[in-house]
């Protein structure tokens, strides 16, 4: 049996990462991305790929990495890495939605290795509506539990728990967006194990762009003024996540990553108004109802 | 000799800000301060006083605070913090202007106290202009070094390298802006010394409303498209400082606190371009170069 080497690895991602960009590029009909490939100083390197101003994607990227360096006292207190080297690989998405009543949605999957012969993946998908439809928010979650269902029973109830906690705004008292699934630190305990994992973490990459493809199926009139000022809102909040508590954020920025490729995850623009509160029946106050944890969607 | 208490100072900071919010707005002339007053559920409160929409403010903020409590492990790692409660106190600014020739503005001044008998002051006075006007800026640490040199011979030395190091965004590698000072942890031997920074704490929050109106002096014709983008382009880097690195920031969302009241920090609005780049020659990329270190202003 072959071994599944971190070279596969990153090779496997650099080809999902071109699936994934053929076939949101279909989904929007109009734009297409640019590629950037980039080198790291400390070893290893990347592409990233952007895409703005299409007919359904506003703002948003698919980066793929592979980067080694070695373990800094900064990231064996923040994320408990022991050893001296580490290696990181995987692809990692947020797309922004031009219309608000189409979402922001976000995959990550990743592949962690040290010297010390530990590896481990992570990876999630969430989904962040600008505004929450429960139908929408259903069919998402239902997928989720297919992919999950077919790697691991009870893998979609664990994973949609964590990511509950995880995409989670604790000075809001609100959740990013609806959840959908999140996994860090998973160790295979064996080679075939680890082939188990890995082709999951593949399976939530490809089911990543049908995923937006069915979130953004519907077409709308043109937003209102109160719809784009809502979004506006809204995208400020994924601002405060990301910089103050995404992992994948933070580390990029304690290791001296990319910075371009690492905020790619930016909405176009964010607005923050002191001490907001959406009127009383609104569909904005709906929407806040079920930025919730422990919603569930199934 | 009057002991200076922890309740004397946080009344003088009271004072402070209400002195701040008359001067700020009569610099403004057309918007008036609202005010936010709030309870801690664990001990302490707030003020906090909010304008918009005024003839050079657009957004900003004057905020007072006394907080107790407990001092958390994560407190204890992260602000090297020793004991079991707390008590913190300051006056915390923050403005933005309309036109993109003025700038946004930074004051801080705060007074820490533990129950093992340890206390000490903090504070800092920053600019930030959209567009680096080297006379202004100028004119700007000139008046910092006279309050500085009133309070200690080689302060302003000090404290302006020391905001060059903690007003800088090491993953974009600028500054925040064109500096001014910061002072932590500074804490005083005897009661006399103690009563001598502290009035410099004071001297900085008076003088801020000063420098305000200064930067403000001139007024400009209705701004270029070009201006304002560029203006939400340099906001949006104000917003990756503050979220990602500003320990006032930081220290308030671990600690629970007031999260609109930290948050009010946030411009307006901000815009995020990938990989985006001033055109040579443009008044633009000049403005990039002087956010750099060890500028000397003087």
């Amino acid at each position: 049996m072959p071994i599944l080497t971190s070279e596969f690895i990153s090779h496997s991602f650099l080809e999902l990462q071109a699936f994934i960009v053929k076939e949101l590029e279909n989904t929007d009909g109009q734009s297409r991305f640019i590629s950037d490939e980039w080198v790291r100083e400390e070893g290893g390197g990347g592409r990233t790929m952007i895409i703005g101003e299409g007919a359904k994607i506003i703002k948003g990227g698919v980066a793929f990495s592979k980067v080694e360096g070695e373990i800094t006292s900064l990231m064996r207190d923040q994320m408990g890495m022991q050893g001296q080297r580490f290696l990181a690989t995987g692809v990692s998405i947020v797309i922004h939605s031009r219309h608000p009543m189409h979402p922001t949605m976000h995959m990550n999957v990743r592949y962690f290795e040290t010297d010390q012969g530990e590896h481990w993946f992570g990876g999630g998908i969430d989904l962040t509506p600008i505004y929450v439809d429960i139908m929408l928010a259903k069919t998402f979650h239902q997928s989720l539990k297919l992919a999950c269902d077919a790697y691991a029973e009870k893998a979609y109830h664990q994973y949609k728990a964590w990511a509950d906690d995880y995409f989670y705004l604790p000075h809001r008292n609100e959740t990013r967006g609806v959840g959908g699934i999140f996994f860090d630190h998973v160790k295979p305990g064996n080679e075939e194990e680890k082939e188990r994992v890995f082709a999951f973490c593949l399976e939530l990459g490809r089911l990543f762009p049908v995923l937006y493809a069915a979130q953004t199926a519907t077409e709308f009139s043109k937003p209102t003024d109160q719809q784009l000022t809502w979004q506006a809102l809204r995208w400020s909040r994924y601002v405060e996540y990301n910089l103050l508590f995404d992992r994948g954020t933070r580390f990029g920025i304690i290791s001296n990553g990319r910075t371009e490729s690492i905020l790619l995850s930016m909405p176009p623009v964010a607005h923050w108004k002191y001490n907001y509160h959406p009127e009383k029946g609104s569909a904005e106050l709906q929407t806040l109802q079920y930025l919730k944890k422990d919603v569930v969607w199934l």
